[in-house]
Order: structure tokens, then C-alpha cells, then sequence
């Protein structure tokens, strides 16, 4: 959500679909801008080699074709934004993107989801077994492109993130349905399913360039990123998520909107999450309390931290490509 | 089959499954004392290592505690017999089992299956959701561990073995009720989906020891058990394979004994995978043309030719421990 736009369900303008989709190129644009000719290339070659990859199997080119917002290759080049070796840093970012792609087919056969970005997912359009085996491939072959860069630390890196990836699924299985669930493992949560592999892309655009790590920055953006995209689900607007508000809570999943809310209403802090019947009445209800804003500034200041404790040494276009990205995912846009 | 007994439904002296398995436990132990205690000690290795790593998970651990022949494990040890660095091997052979056992929790899913090894599948105990992420894990586990021998050439196989699973899997679902699966189309599938984990397995041994390469040998001896486990669908007995006959059929899996039988049946070279109601009288139809024992036939051929083609290099000690493999892989008790 744009800063200064109401939350929750009250009234006011809304910033659309189609807005958030130009503002997000917008975003890029100025990232482009800040990266120069070689980032627009960088991205280029991305694109070539997710297809190239993808072509053997139909789903898989689906998939990479529906394209997407490419944030974590991003992430790889501003990491590594004056290296030199643009193979190996396409490389790292082609094998990024597939483990997120993976996990999005695999996502949307748990969620039986029609759509995605639009078209229709490997799950609606060659079923469960295909989107299994689908999830499958694209996932081996991230592995087979980064193992490409012969470098045992970038393979470390990216079975650590994809192993987290994992870990973080079952984690919010686990801890469906369970009201109790406290901020720290909220947090823990966050890491592991979506700030493990933005903290992946980091590092490995900082090896492959042979430039300072920026993990820190990685994970803490990750994890705002997630903790918005939570809050979105809270606020809506329908007309900017694309989805009806409150289908985590359907879920089951407890996210950091609800955590904080139960603290400051005792109706809520009995809530059973199982005999949810309105999503939409608990969401006002949660938005009520204040706690919507509160976990935005939560993000906020992760996001804020993240760019302040950037080290003093990063060339002056790394840190205003990065600072780019952070207001991105702050914007939610990113 | 143990050689000799009959095929099909035909009556006779009917091998169960606890002869089966003190067969597999002999094989075993008969390979072990040529492996000597270097083997058994490097096999216990990895059950532990397999339960360190899977514990964090307890749908993990359930899985890998399940057990299963460790043959892939056993093949990293026999194609590296001579080797010295155990650690490496163990870390190989457990990235094997990881890889497989992903693959088998997938399956399960798929197939929606109860019970695996006598014990509820994580996706009979924890839903397809935790199954899934489970499978995901196992399989990030996989490229982790092996990441630890920080050997780039290792990473490369075993990513190209995953693809490969995955792509099988795929060309299986492509495949399915397509009647006119040519046998080339059908050996494809067969390397794809199993002889690119065995030969992975025997690559990685080799790597890992420093000793000469047998991968040859692994994909023949792969492709040759899935031969036999494809005939096993078609001649049971059910005693043995604790399954009905003819479920391939029902999948819409055409295997090497339909393919050869299709030639010499008419009825069967009409037949719409669709229709079938009877999987057991196909099964008995297939019999009839003798296309199970040619299908036979042509595994044992390949295991011969495995067997005879290993280098004259190799030590006794190793072409001991590998005929003994594929011999056992033969009576399809490996």
C-alpha cells in the first residue's frame, strides 16, 4: 500500500491493480536507471536462459514465461552490481528465480489455485501429478545452473535457502490454527519461508562479484516484505490484492496483524480460529485496534534499519540501487 | 521373481513376502562380507547421519526412519570400495537416499497413498501440504549435505539426476493411457525416472574415491529394475508385490510387457487404456503372449551385459560386491 493511503476497510482512494503494476515498473525503471545498461542486460540475459532452461518441458516454460516481478534476480545484480563476471552473476540469478518459481507451483497445487499472474497455474492446467514433477524440475535445475559457477559456497547458500524454504512451509503447517503463536516465531516463520532466499540472493551476487556480503540487508527486507504482504492480506483492498481479505485467517495462518491485535482485544484473544465464519468482520476488527499500522511500522523500521546499517564502504550506485529496492518492498510494490 | 518359479497367475509354489525380504537380507549380507566391515560401518553411518539430518522434521525423521533396502547408498559404496575418504562417501550415499526418499514422498502424494513400508506415508499422517514441504526438504537436504564435500563435479551429478526424476516423472504423466509408447520411448522413461539415480550413485562413489568410473554400470543396472519392477506389476503374485496386478494399467502406464505383448495380440494392440475394467485379465492376456518372460529377458540381458562390460581394472574385492548388486537387483530382491 502507497504511505499516506487508508488501511483496512475504510473509505478513500484506492490505488488499483494496474496502478500498483505501473508504479512497480516505475520502480524497476529507476533501479534500471541507477544500474545502467549492464543491469538492463543482466535482466535481459535472465529471461533468455529461464527459457532456454524451461524449453525441454511445457509447464516449466509456462511457468518462467508468466514472468513475475524477478525481485530476487534483482536482488543478485544490485548485490553484485560491480562485479564483473555477468555469466556467473545471470547464473546465480537464473537459479534464484527457479527455486522461487518451484515453490510457487508447488504453493499453488497445496491452494488447488486457478491463477496465477493472470494464467492459468500448472496445477489447473496439467494437474496435481504434473505440477509435483514440475516443482520438481524447475528446483533440480537451479542447482544445475548455479553448480555451472563451480563454487561450493553459492551451491551452500542456495540448499540453505531452499532448505529453509521447506522448513518454513512446515512450519506454518504446524502452527495452523494455533492462536498462541508468538511474534518471535512469527519472525522465525518469515525467515525461513520468504527472507532466507531474499538473504540467498544477496549473498550470492555479493560472491559472484566478489563484493562485500550484504545478507543482513537481504534477510531484513525479506522479512518486511512478508510481514506487508501480510498486512495486505488484512487490509486489502481487494481491488489491489486481487484476493478476498482474510484468507489467511481461513487458513489458519496467524500472521503478525492478528498477534499484535489479540494483545489489545480480548474478543480476539479468544478467538478460535477454526469457527472463523467472516473473515472480513475479524480483519476490521483486527484493523480496529491499531495493530495493521503497527505491524506496517514494524516493516518499516526493518526496512529502514536495513538501508541505515549499509557499510560506508558500498560505491554511491550500489547503495542507491539498494536503497531503491528497500523502498520497493516498502512500497509493496517491489 | 526368484528364477525358476512361475509367472503370472499360474498356480505353484508362491515366494512371500518375508521370503523376499530374508532374500534382500541375505543379498545384503552377502555383499557386506565382501565389502567387510568397512561397509557395514559406512552403512550404519548413514542411517545415523540420515536421522541427524532429517530430525528437526519429525515427518522428515518418520520418512527416513521407515528405512527402505539403502540400495543407492550401497551402490555409492561398491563403486567406491577402494576409497579411503569415508566421510565423503557417507555424505554422497546419504544425498542419494535424500534425493530418493523426496522422490518416494512425492509419489505418495500423487497417488494418494496410505501406507508405505507398513507405515502410514507423511501424507496419510500430515496431509499433502506437510508431504509436499516434506519432499522439498528431504531434497534441499539432499544438495546441503553433498554441498559439505565442497566438490563441484558431485553437486553436477546429483542436480542431473534430480532433473532427470523429475523430468521422468513428467514424461510418465505425458505418456499416460498412450497406447502407442514406442520401447525406445518407454527405455527413455526407464532412465530417466530410475537408472539416472542409480547411475548418480555410482558416479558419486567413484568421484568420491578417487576410483575409476562405473556409471555404465549403474544405469544399466537401473534400467534393468525397472524392468523387472514394471513386469512384477503384470505377474505378481500379490503375495509378493503387496499390490493388485495390473495397477500401471489402471494409471495408464504402459510398460515393456504391454509394449511387447501389443505386437503379438491383436486384441491387445486394439486395446483403449481408458476402457480397461479388468486389469487382471489384461495382465493374464499379456501373460499368455510370453511378453512377461521377453520383458525378463531383456533386464537379464542388460545386467549380463553390466556385469561383463565392468573394467578389467577393477579390483576383486569391488567386481565381487558389484555382480553381487546386480545379481541381486536380478532376483528383484535388491
Amino acid at each position: 500500500m502507497a504511505s499516506g493511503s487508508p488501511v483496512g476497510s475504510s473509505a478513500g482512494p484506492v490505488p488499483d491493480r494496474a496502478a500498483a503494476d505501473r508504479a512497480a515498473a516505475d520502480s524497476m525503471a529507476a533501479i534500471a536507471r541507477v544500474g545502467g545498461a549492464r543491469m538492463a542486460e543482466r535482466m535481459a540475459a535472465v529471461e533468455l536462459r529461464l527459457r532456454e532452461i524451461a524449453a525441454p518441458d511445457q509447464h516449466a516454460l509456462a511457468t518462467v514465461e508468466a514472468g513475475g516481478k524477478r525481485l530476487r534476480p534483482l536482488l543478485v545484480f544490485v548485490a553484485g552490481l560491480d562485479g564483473s563476471d555477468d555469466l556467473a552473476l545471470v547464473r546465480c540469478a537464473v537459479a534464484v528465480e527457479l527455486v522461487h518459481s518451484a515453490t510457487l507451483v508447488h504453493d499453488d497445487v497445496l491452494d488447488a489455485a486457478p491463477l496465477r499472474r493472470g494464467r492459468p497455474t500448472v496445477f489447473a492446467a496439467a494437474g496435481r501429478a504434473a505440477a509435483t514433477a514440475t516443482g520438481d524440475l524447475l528446483f533440480s535445475r537451479a542447482f544445475a545452473e548455479l553448480a555451472a559457477n563451480a563454487s561450493v559456497e553459492q551451491l551452500r547458500v542456495l540448499s540453505a535457502a531452499s532448505s529453509a524454504l521447506a522448513r518454513g512451509e512446515l512450519v506454518q503447517r504446524e502452527d495452523a490454527f494455533d492462536a498462541e503463536v508468538t511474534v518471535e516465531r512469527y519472525r522465525e516463520r518469515c525467515e525461513l519461508k520468504t527472507a532466507s532466499l531474499f538473504e540467498a540472493a544477496c549473498q550470492l551476487g555479493a560472491l559472484a562479484a566478489g563484493t562485500p556480503p550484504i545478507a543482513g540487508f537481504g534477510r531484513a527486507i525479506g522479512i518486511a516484505f512478508q510481514i506487508l504482504d501480510d498486512v495486505l492480506d488484512v487490509s486489502g483492498p481487494v481491488e489491489r490484492t486481487g484476493k478476498a481479505r482474510g484468507t489467511d485467517l481461513l487458513d489458519g495462518t496467524v500472521t503478525l496483524p492478528l498477534i499484535l491485535a489479540r494483545r489489545l482485544d480480548p474478543q480476539l484473544g479468544g478467538l478460535d480460529l477454526r469457527a472463523i465464519v467472516d473473515a472480513e468482520a475479524i480483519c476490521d476488527r483486527i484493523a480496529a485496534t491499531g495493530a495493521i499500522e503497527a505491524a506496517r511500522e514494524h516493516a518499516l523500521g526493518l526496512v529502514a534499519h536495513a538501508k541505515a546499517g549499509l557499510a560506508a564502504g558500498l560505491g554511491r550506485g550500489q547503495r542507491s540501487a539498494l536503497e531503491l529496492v528497500a523502498d520497493g518492498v516498502v512500497e509493496r510494490y517491489a
